[in-house]
């Protein structure tokens, strides 16, 4: 395995927006090394719906031509910069969807850098402000540079590929579960939405950590199975009519983590709270949707509605020990890194055809 | 004045719901008197734009065709059951929305009767239970009759009919203030969307419990001069562009008091929030309208989006108490009551046109 660094990076990017179910490979510059940056050579990526949402153009155009994605990374330490106390060459670390922030700030020196207020450069097809404004490029690559602050260790106890989805996918849905919980889910009852990439990690997350009663959505008992040995103590098939009177006033929390709310009628799950439970939605579809409530749904149980955007360092690192400590893995399809195999995990993900995420492999294998 | 209780009471009532803009008297049984009743004499009552939206159908057909409306009603007790404690012939109570509930859930049992999940019986047109489905009436009349606890006594150093609007329209922005800011408003900065019947009095509020600071959100500057009277430090002009721009994370909590959402773009007060901060909806629109909210926006700042409903008995004690302290009065326009009065004040409140509530007063003249 070689560990040199080279000048250009190479990774999978579409020719244009038009084909982007086709990435091709490319070799591109890499941003500059900073004194608090660190070079890694990748070994795994994980694939997240914000892949396929920016590929496809549901977010917008891309900021430069030849975009690559990926931000569920794992790999390893190849290269320092002077100022880099946090990690050593051979180190693994993992790396989710933000790539830098200000750290300066009051949000950034809370363990809340990922609402920073100065600047949240994404780890892909974003502006990089420390690097004259790079845009960042993602891990469908041989190589990435990364903010040491932005880098997790990953526990040598834990599967590092399965790991990858952590560190977008699951620490998106952890961090909710934590904060509007407080850490303690003993007495909570916890309701999830939408058994896809989020929803099958924070059955796990949710069950890991204790929770009383965690209940899965899904329009149907197709996967009840799967949310069972997921996590879940009962599936709530929610295209049964009237299933919501018969759970009034028993969710503390329920968690949106479908992948779309097209057409979707969430007040039912407003009704389904305690007083004062909460309702919060992580998912980020495509611009133009929105959500849509029915006010008195609103006011009738002083129902919280909530965001929340992936999550902070400090929780990225709770979240791989939570996984190591339980023995816990995502579920997902491993596929090797190839043209073919980029083409096949776009596609089928944009689909949510997976079980229930994917992550490309054998980077060595094509990259050296 | 003469205080014997009639077999009949005598109110306000359109004869069909395409007249609703010309409510005459009519005569009606009133509910049986239980134990834990009492009746009062009506001596004013504060005009809702919840009077407006039933009576019109903006909620749906009425449950009774000769409906009276009014749920701010103040009047003297000239009737006791055998089981009233809190109140004696003589004292001067007030009523708002709510009418009853079962008292002995949890939720009424920590002073959340407004979210009960037994029954919440509006003041007026609503079944209740108690009363074998009776539906209720309001206080456009010569009479009410209601359970001992949904009656708060007034104040003596209160001018009674210009309390009246605190009992749904304050108490409405008086409890998720208190509530959401957990009594302490020293170091919080409020918004307060919508210089209406609610809004006015939200201000008076905020001012009055020592807020930080105060804004009003208006889409122009022409209620400028009323706002700061009110209560607010500043008035925000929303149809200004890029006002969210200066003041991004400045609001603890922003009260949506707009008496209707439609074509309102509220994704710019989620921007402005705080981390965490809290975006409360108070706003009780016609039952067609829906809150619709860009779910990037909800990511942005882990911002809270709520409902509340009214308040309990205790905020809505708290509040009379509020008001005889500071020797504050919501800003009122007097009616005295009659067919033009009633006319008059059912179709200036459905178009707004009101600084900021109606009362409507002089009962003893028309009812004897």
């Amino acid at each position: 395995m070689s560990s040199a660094v080279p000048k250009k990076f190479s990774g999978f990017a579409p020719e244009s927006q038009e084909t982007w179910e086709h990435p091709k490979l490319v070799q591109y510059d890499p941003k500059p090394l900073l004194a608090n940056d660190i070079t890694i050579k990748v070994k795994a990526c994980g694939v997240c719906g914000s892949d396929c949402h920016t590929l496809s153009g549901n977010w917008g155009p891309y900021r430069r031509p030849d975009l690559v994605v990926g931000h569920e990374i794992v790999g390893e330490v190849i290269e320092v910069g002077p100022d880099v106390t946090e990690h050593k060459l051979g180190d693994i670390v993992a790396i989710g969807a933000q790539s830098e922030s200000c750290l300066d700030c009051n949000r950034c020196k809370s363990n809340n850098e990922q609402y920073c207020h100065k600047f949240i450069t994404g780890t892909y097809n974003a502006p990089s402000p420390r690097h004259d404004n790079y845009i960042t490029q993602g891990g469908y690559a041989s190589h990435f540079r990364v903010h040491q602050h932005f880098a997790v260790p990953v526990p040598k106890n834990l599967d590092y590929e399965a790991a990858a989805p952590l560190l977008c996918g699951g620490l998106t849905v952890y961090s909710p579960i934590v904060r509007n919980l407080n850490y303690d889910l003993s007495d909570k009852v916890v309701g999830i939405i939408g058994i896809g990439g989020l929803g099958a990690m924070a059955l796990q997350i949710s069950h890991a950590l204790g929770a009383k009663k965690v209940y899965a959505f899904s329009r149907s008992d197709k996967k009840k199975d799967d949310a069972l040995k997921l996590g879940a103590d009962e599936l709530i098939a929610t295209s049964k009519k009237g299933w919501s009177e018969e759970h009034l006033d028993e969710f503390d929390l329920i968690l949106n983590c479908a992948s779309s709310g097209k057409d979707a009628n969430f007040n039912p799950f407003l009704r389904v709270l305690k007083l004062e439970g909460k309702f919060v939605t992580v998912s980020a579809p495509p611009l133009s949707e929105s959500l849509s409530l029915f006010p008195f749904s609103l006011l009738g149980n002083q129902a919280t509605v909530r965001g929340s955007a992936i999550g902070s360092i400090k929780e990225a690192k709770e979240l791989l020990k939570l996984y190591a400590d339980k023995g816990l893995k995502p579920w997902i399809e491993r596929v090797p890194i190839s043209e073919e195999g980029v083409h096949e995990v776009v596609t089928r993900c944009y689909k949510s055809d997976v079980r229930y995420r994917f992550v490309l492999t054998d980077f060595d294998k094509l990259f050296g």
